[in-house]
């Protein structure tokens, strides 16, 4: 059928809001998700069965500022077309931000060397009104200093698995983060988060020891107590997914 | 019973988003506003009937980033303990930003001297995930600089009865128009209107004229023959009113 058609391979720079999903990839038996909502629609426009593999999982409610997927196709549609007729067809919620034709071999997840994740805190009795789904509201003051000095302590390579909420991991847990930095814009306080790789929940579950630090009920002393009990009971508390992005994915390896 | 209490003037300045209410203030027998929502509340936390006033109705899905209100009260609840009880019990899509005492004499209707409205367009195709339900997206490319000229002839006083949707306006449509300025912020456009006042639904009218000029489906040069028509069919159309928002209102004579 495909015999004198040429396979394509296609990445997609995408934005999410992730508020009304269950993720970005089915876990179990939910279905409402962004690879779905992708996957049917380009099944659709494309008139084949299409697979799409993103750089990785986010949670649900987590949103994305630069997710990365890709697909293979045998259809001749221009990229341009193909973006014309997702922006087109997609909810509002989920944005294709650019489409590129790539090699054969690229692999959004397999070939990511690192990823970007940004934690966003409103630090304020007032509600913000217009943001209020894309921060963590905490209306009791946090100690930014303290949090800064905690966060040097997870920088470098180390076991993050007390800050690991899958207790079946079984590949290393072992990863390494380059910088965390943590801003005070106004009542906003946002954590990015560079690293080669992130387990499952660890960004949110660091923002929640950092949130634990600045609030003064963990002491910034403890962090390397955390590290070393290997023991997610050790660890704060899972912040809620709503402040949680995907900033950005690096493929190239002096990316930091 | 109030023989020996002493009557406040108090007055709040309230951020809202306004997508899931009927408006500022019931019009016929919608309920669900934005003031009700206040008089509920400020009614229960204060044990007496409370009315407020605003500067001014929004319409239906027109949000705020400044609305003024003020009421009258014979409580002695501190500022700072009402502050904390609204932001408490408020739904997180109106915020208070800030509440205080005034002059008995203050009228956040009466007394306001101008008013500063920005209406945002999302000019792409590509949706805007996370502002999108406060911009009105366009994706054909707009002439930003026809809008710019077009908008010039607008600036003044003028009856701007043209661009009223109130058929049975009986008081005086003349308004003065201090500025509009129009920002191209990356794919956003920005307009900003300050103005003396403005008329039912004007906005939103000037910036559908504007759009359809960038659109080229209106002609720069019709702009005077508009206002000289007196009528609503001469003007564009109302442009959708979750683009709209009601930035600043101003109490002093000098604002511009």
């Amino acid at each position: 059928m495909n015999g004198n058609k040429r396979e394509r391979n296609i990445k997609l720079t995408i934005a999410y809001d992730g508020s009304r999903y269950d993720g970005w990839q089915k876990q179990g038996n939910t279905s409402n998700t962004i690879q779905q909502k992708l996957e049917n629609l380009l099944t659709t426009l494309l008139e084949e069965p299409i697979e799409i593999h993103g750089s990785g999982r986010t949670d649900a409610g987590v949103h994305a500022m630069g997710q990365i997927a890709n697909f293979h196709t045998f259809s001749e549609m221009s990229v341009e077309q193909l973006h014309q007729n997702m922006c087109e067809y997609l909810p509002k919620d989920i944005g294709i931000l650019s489409i590129e034709e790539v090699d054969l071999r690229f692999h959004s997840r397999l070939n990511a060397k690192g990823k970007k994740y940004q934690y966003r805190i409103w630090n304020s009795k007032v509600s913000n009104v217009f943001e209020r789904k894309y921060m963590y509201q905490i209306p009791d003051k946090l100690d930014v200093e303290a949090m800064i000095e905690a966060s040097k302590k997870f920088v470098g390579t180390h076991d993050f698995i007390s800050f690991c909420s899958n207790k079946r991991m079984k590949k290393s847990s072992v990863r390494t983060i380059y910088s965390i930095e943590i801003e005070k814009l106004g009542d906003e306080i946002r954590i990015t988060y560079l690293g080669n790789g992130f387990l499952y929940n660890m960004v949110r579950i660091l923002t929640g020891t950092l949130i634990e630090v600045g609030l003064g009920t963990k002491n910034q002393e403890t962090m390397e107590s955390i590290l070393e009990a290997k023991s997610r009971e050790a660890a704060g508390f899972t912040a809620p997914a709503q402040g949680l992005s995907l900033s950005q994915v690096y493929y190239q390896e002096d990316f930091y």
